[in-house]
C-alpha cells in the first residue's frame, strides 16, 4: 500500500506545498480571460496586416505592426533580429480542368500552386493523369507509365491520430512529391490536400525539390472534394487529360526580421526564456490559427508578468519569427543570435499549433526530465491540461544545437487541419476564449519554469 | 523516494497491467474516428427533424428517427418509456423596440420569449425600464420604483470559470427573475443571455414562476449586443419606453417518449449501464449541440460495442430522454420505470454538454469512490481526457434517488454558452472528430465500468 499513491494524493500534497503556485497561477489565467488583448490583437493582424507570405508587402508590415504590439504590451525592449528570406509569389488564380471543358464546368478543380513550385509553361500544361496512393506505387509504375503525365498522389490523411499532427506527419512528404515524379518523366504533380475537413479548400504549404533531379515540374495541391472528383473521373475514364496552369515565380531574397519583445529579468537576467510563434503566414487565409494564434499568445505573455504583478527572475523574450512556412530563416538567424550573445537560453517554448483549447504542455524530453516537470501536472488540472512528453517548434528547434530544452502548447489538434493553409484559415475560425487560454496556458508555464528552473541532472 | 510515484510511473505500471484495456481503448477510438455514424446521424437529426420542442411535431418525428437509428444501429430491443410532456409554443416572432421608433430601426432589440413564459397582452406592453444587476439591486428598488415598469436583469457572465457551465450555474437563476420583478409590480422582465459570446442572438430557455407570486408577467431574454446597446439607451435618457411583445402560449400537456436502445448483458444482464442525451431541444435552431450530440453519440454506444466486437457483461442502455428542456417529465418517468423493474441500474452517464472535443469524464463522488475511477486515468492519458470529480446530467440526476453513481462526458466548454438556446446552435457548428471523440471516450469508460464495475465500499 505504501508504495501506491494515486494521483488523487499527490494533487492534494502538491496543492498544500505549492498554494503560492496555484494561486498565481489562477490570476495568469484570470487576467488573460477578462483583460487581454490577444484576441484584438490577433483581428488587427489578420485584418490591418493580413496574408504575410515571407517577402511581401504584408510581411513587411507585420513586423511594425508587432515592434507596436510588443510595446504596448509592456516589453522593456523591442527589437528586430534582420534575416534574409525567400520571396515566392502565387501570381495569378491558377486553374485546373479537364481538357476541353469550361473552367468554370462540373470538371473543374480547386488547386493551389505549393510554395517554392515553378510555373507551368505560359500555356499551361495538358496531359494525361497517373494516379498513385503512394511512393511505392510510383516507382513500381516507372518511366513507362509515368512519363509525359501528371502525376496525383491521392494519399488519406489517417484518420485514428487522435493529434492530428502525427496524421499530417505521416503523408506531407507528398508535398514535395513532385521531384520523385520528374525523375520519372512526368510534367507535373498535384498531391491532395493534407486535411481532417472534406470540403473544397486547397491546401498549400511548402514544397522542396530534390537537388538530384535536374528537372522541376509544377507542384499543385488540390482540395479533399476535388481529388475525390478527379479520382471518381479516372477510374470512369483512364484516357482523361487535365490542363493545369499557374504562373507563380521565385524572385530574389528579400531583408527581413524576427521580432523580439523582452522583460529584464530581476535577478538572473543574463538566463532568457524564450516563448514564441511565427508571424509570417501562407497567402490564401489570413494567418489566423497559422500563426498569428501563437504571435497573439506570446506578445500577451508580456502583459501577462506585468499585470499579474509577477517579478520574472529570469529575462523573458517573447519572439515573432519571419519565414517559418518557407525556409525558417528567422528561427536560424534568432539560435545565430543566441549563439553569439552573453547570455543564455534556459528554455525555449513555441506556440505553432492553432489558437484552440489547451490540452497540453508539450516536453521534448526522456523519462527523468519529464518526471521533473509531471510534479507540475496538479496545477494544470483545474485548466484540463495535461503535462506530458511532445516536442518544441520549428522556429525554436534551431536551439537544439545549443541545448536549449524546448517545450510547445499543445492546443486541441481536431479542427487545425480542416483550415491549415488554406483560404479559411481566418480569424472568423478563432473562438476568443480558447486563444486567451492558450496563452493562459504558456504564461503560467513559463512562470513556473522561470520561478524554479529547468531540469538539471 | 518510495513513497513518491510519480504519475509518469503509474502510467507504465498500469499500462503493463492493463495492456488489453489500453489495446481495446484504442480499438473503440479508432472505430469512431473512422466508421462512425454518429456525424451522419446528427446531420439527419438537425436536417430531417430539426429543431423538437417537447409536445411538438418535430419532437414526435424525433421520437421515431430515434427508434429506427437505434434498430439500425445494432440495439437488441428498442422501446418507448411514456411521459406526458408540457407544451409550450413560442408563436409569432417577438417584438422589442423603443416606443415610438420603427421595429425595423436602430432601436430595435434582439429578443426571445424564455420557455414557459405568458405572453404579453395582444396590443403588447409599452413600459419604461428599470435596468438591475442584481436580485439584491431589484429589492432594494422595491415598488416604488418597480411597479408598472418592465425589469431588465443585465447581469454579467462570469469569463474568469474555466468550465462554462460554473458561470452559468451563478446566473441563471435571472431567468425565472419575472416572478421576484412581478412581486414588486413590474410589468415584463428582460433577461440579458447567458452567453460567453458577444453577437445578438438572444438565448432562450426554460423560465419558472414563483407559486407564491400570483401576477405571471412576460419573460424575455435579450442578445448580448442588444443588452449593451439597451444599457447604453438608458444612461442617456432613463425615461426611455419599450415596446414588448410576445403571443406565445402552453397548451395542455401532450403524450411523448423517451426512446431506449439496448443491449443485453452477456453475463449479468440483470444489471444495467445507461448512457444518453436529451432528445428534446430547443425550438430556435437545430439542437446541435443542445442536445442532438449527445443523443447521436449515444447511439453510436450501441454501434461502437457491436462494431468492437466486445461482450459486454451487463446490459448496456442508450437513451434518448424527452423534456429535458422544461419540465424533465423523460428522466423523471425513465427512473419511475427503473425504480419498477426487476433490474438494477448500477451507473448512469449524460452527455448534455455539447459535441466538443472530451476533456474529462465527470464522476459524481468523493474521496475514495473518486480514487477508484482514477485509476483508469493512463488510459485515457493518449486521448487527452481526464477523470476527475465532476456531476451527472439533469435527467439522469432522477436515479439518484435509487442510489445509481452519476457520470458524464465533460467536453471543451468553451464555445458551448456561444450558442446554447440560440438560433445557431446548429450542425454546421459541430465538427465531425470532436464529435467522435466524445463518443469513443464514453464509449470507452463504459467498457471499464462494465468490465470492472462500479466502486464498492
Amino acid at each position: 500500500m505504501r508504495i501506491f499513491i494515486p494521483f488523487f494524493f499527490l494533487v492534494n500534497i502538491l496543492f498544500a506545498q505549492e498554494n503560492i503556485d496555484s494561486l498565481t497561477i489562477r490570476k495568469i489565467y484570470s487576467y488573460h480571460l477578462t483583460e487581454s488583448k490577444s484576441y484584438n490583437n490577433l483581428h488587427s493582424l489578420c485584418k490591418d496586416v493580413g496574408a504575410r507570405l515571407s517577402g511581401s508587402k504584408q510581411a513587411e508590415k507585420a513586423v511594425t505592426w508587432t515592434k507596436q504590439a510588443m510595446i504596448q504590451a509592456g516589453a522593456d525592449t523591442v527589437y528586430l533580429v534582420p534575416c534574409m528570406v525567400p520571396h515566392w509569389v502565387r501570381g495569378t488564380k491558377e486553374k485546373c480542368y479537364v481538357s476541353g471543358n469550361s473552367k468554370n464546368g462540373l470538371e473543374s478543380f480547386s488547386v493551389c500552386a505549393l510554395g517554392s513550385s515553378v510555373a507551368t509553361p505560359t500555356q499551361g500544361i495538358t496531359a494525361k493523369v497517373i494516379e498513385v496512393s503512394s511512393f511505392e506505387e510510383l516507382e513500381k509504375m516507372g518511366s513507362e507509365k509515368i512519363k509525359g503525365n501528371i502525376v496525383f498522389y491521392n494519399v488519406s490523411f489517417d484518420k485514428t491520430f487522435i493529434h492530428t499532427g502525427g496524421a499530417y506527419g505521416k503523408v506531407v512528404k507528398y508535398r514535395s512529391g513532385a521531384s520523385m515524379a520528374a525523375k520519372y518523366g512526368a510534367v507535373a504533380s498535384i498531391t491532395k490536400s493534407m486535411s481532417t475537413a472534406d470540403n473544397d479548400f486547397p491546401h498549400t504549404g511548402t514544397m522542396k525539390y530534390d537537388s538530384l533531379v535536374s528537372q522541376k515540374i509544377p507542384a499543385f495541391a488540390i482540395s479533399v472534394t476535388g481529388a475525390k472528383k478527379l479520382s471518381a473521373l479516372l477510374t470512369q475514364n483512364k484516357n482523361l487529360e487535365l490542363y493545369l496552369f499557374s504562373d507563380c515565380k521565385t524572385l530574389p531574397d528579400e531583408p527581413s526580421y524576427s521580432v523580439v519583445g523582452e522583460i529584464r529579468g530581476n535577478e538572473i537576467p543574463n538566463e532568457v526564456i524564450v516563448v514564441g510563434g511565427h508571424l509570417d503566414s501562407w497567402d490564401l487565409g489570413e494567418g489566423a490559427h497559422d500563426d498569428g494564434a501563437g504571435v497573439a499568445q506570446s506578445i500577451e505573455v508580456i502583459s501577462g508578468f506585468k499585470k499579474s504583478g509577477i517579478k520574472n527572475k529570469r529575462t523573458i523574450r517573447a519572439v515573432a519569427y519571419m519565414n517559418e512556412e518557407n525556409g525558417t530563416r528567422g528561427g536560424k538567424s534568432y539560435a545565430a543570435m543566441a549563439a553569439k550573445e552573453n547570455k543564455k537560453h534556459v528554455a525555449a517554448l513555441e506556440s505553432d499549433m492553432g489558437g484552440f483549447t489547451p490540452k497540453a504542455i508539450g516536453i521534448e524530453a526522456k523519462k527523468d526530465t519529464l518526471l521533473y516537470y509531471k510534479k507540475w501536472q496538479p496545477l494544470f488540472e483545474p485548466y484540463y491540461v495535461f503535462i506530458k512528453q511532445g516536442y518544441g517548434g520549428t522556429d525554436i528547434g534551431e536551439l537544439i544545437k545549443l541545448g536549449v530544452p524546448q517545450f510547445s502548447l499543445e492546443p486541441d489538434s481536431q479542427r487545425y487541419f480542416d483550415i491549415h493553409h488554406t483560404a479559411d484559415d481566418t480569424f472568423e475560425h478563432v473562438n476568443k476564449r480558447e486563444l486567451e487560454l492558450g496563452a493562459a496556458t504558456i504564461n503560467s508555464f513559463i512562470y513556473l519554469l522561470d520561478k524554479y528552473g529547468t531540469y538539471k541532472k
